[in-house]
């Protein structure tokens, strides 16, 4: 229903800005460089898992958004928020979504510049998000020839999600790994900055490392090739694999709201980068996307968490049974 | 609870942008002037009265956020919304939106920027407006000897909905100039840039003349006199309230979502303004809203629809009874 709904409203809306709608924010030109503008609305009911403090909801609201903004390649210099709040929802709730919010622009040092509150049937926190930057990075930059890379490490999001839903018997270290990312992800400001003068596509991983990459491959024009065993992925990850009968693979590449960064740039600029990140594959001529695992090449499937976790159930069944 | 939740959020929101909060939108500064930005969410449940089509309902959401934009001086660069979409809405209802706000954003000639959409309980539209200005038009601006001038007239707005709660019996003509204003409105675009150059403060309509005024004094640490003869009402309001038995210069006064601008300027100004408007009143050094009615002066009440609609259902009862 979300694809059919976004083609109707483009559809309708012909007046778009400085960068065609599509990419991780959209973007006006200014004298002295871009300003980009995103948003993204958080749904209780849809969005959040119970296991989530209002302060997490809260400090997530303006990650999502300030993470869309790194993806461009910007700096967050302002922020915006609508509230939905049901008539019945607790004060205390409310406190410590507020508490969260504002450590969340402490932390990446974005000042507040609007907020709206309106009754509503569920709790909606509506982020808005603005940047800006000398040069934009869009989706599609990708060359032929550049590097992937990945920020930080895939699937702890996913895999944690999966360990809470599925109630696992992890230890607590593990746990605790797991739900860093899965509760307090955090935007990747700094690497964003550095990357806008280096790198020449970013996206941010909202909806799975696989939806993200296919995503870059089809704007920018490009085929991307993927080495499986490139992949970050840490041991948390694979020992949620195990339990589950799951490829961890597939959680890490199925994994969203991760907020880490995929980006292409030149070989030779590889060495000037200070961003920490793993080199995990090449962009070709062509198109789609392919990943590489034990010496077999093919087409990388479109994986989303919700599909992954179907197919959890039916193992997770069996394996308890 | 609205003002609670303002409240709680703003205790904890430390990190304000280069205007502090509560202004008609938050502001940046930007090398050669001000980046403007709001944001306001319309919730279908409790914003829009039942005779709204869809196409209204979308580009009234572009119209409340460019009205503010309007408000501070800003010339609107550009528009970003988020859908929060119930599962069981119809296409044809969210068709009839995506056509309101394109067709909105055509009038404004304001590009999109980015848009969201997911799944809700009820139809939510958080809209959200940049703008960009030379000179920024605050609600604390107002000086002690400015006339208080209002663009078009009020009233319609709420006597439009008034008569269609109360199925009141009015000729054809009148009921097209009343739900004009109701379901219709317009946002002050050419006038608000043209006020920047010239007016101290300014303030759009949305919660009624009387809460504005009110807003502006209390900002601008000045007194505001209003004379009550001179409020641009039209024929169409004074016969709702003679219908209702309600002053229709309470209702002019309580009527929300207008959208036009209150503004005050040196007297010296008004003769270079191009913009149509009334003199109302004037800025005095002091405290407080005060309004003149039949030679009698006495301190302005704050006077919202909702507090309006309950005296008319007495009174209406009585009358029809």
């Amino acid at each position: 229903m979300e694809k059919e709904i976004i083609e109707l409203f483009r559809r309708h809306l012909r007046l778009q800005g400085d960068l065609p709608l599509g990419d991780d924010a959209g973007a006006l030109r200014l004298r002295d460089g871009w300003l980009v503008a995103t948003n993204d609305m958080l749904v209780r009911k849809t969005d959040v898992p119970g296991v989530m403090t209002p302060e997490q909801v809260g400090f997530k609201a303006v990650t999502m958004n300030v993470s869309d903004v790194a993806a461009m390649g910007a700096r967050p210099v302002g922020f915006l928020f609508s509230l939905g709040v049901p008539r019945d929802i607790g004060m205390d709730y409310l406190e410590g979504v507020a508490k969260g919010i504002g450590k969340a622009l402490e932390h990446y040092g974005v000042p507040v510049l609007s907020a709206d509150t309106n009754e509503a049937d569920d709790l909606v926190i509506d982020g808005i998000a603005l940047g800006r930057t000398r040069r934009l990075l869009t989706r599609s930059g990708a060359r032929p020839g550049d590097l992937v890379c990945v920020t930080g490490d895939i699937g702890r999001a996913l895999a944690g999600l999966l360990a809470w839903k599925h109630e696992l018997d992890v230890p607590a270290g593990a746990r605790r790994a797991l739900y860093e990312k899965l509760l307090e992800p955090r935007a990747r400001v700094k690497e964003g900055i550095e990357l806008s003068e280096l790198a020449n596509a970013a996206i941010d991983i909202s909806d799975g490392l696989s939806k993200e990459l296919h995503l870059l491959a089809e704007m920018s024009g490009v085929r991307i090739d993927i080495e499986a065993q490139e992949l970050p992925i840490r041991d948390e990850v694979r020992a949620v694999g195990e339990i589950l009968g799951l490829n961890p693979i597939e959680i890490a590449l199925a994994s969203g709201e991760e907020f880490e960064l995929v980006f292409t740039l030149p070989e030779e600029k590889l060495r000037c980068l200070g961003v920490r990140c793993t080199v995990i594959g090449r962009v070709l001529k062509g198109t789609g996307v392919y990943i590489t695992t034990d010496e077999k090449r093919q087409e990388m499937p479109v994986l989303g968490w919700e599909h992954l976790n179907r197919r959890v159930k039916g193992t997770y069944r069996e394996m308890f049974r």
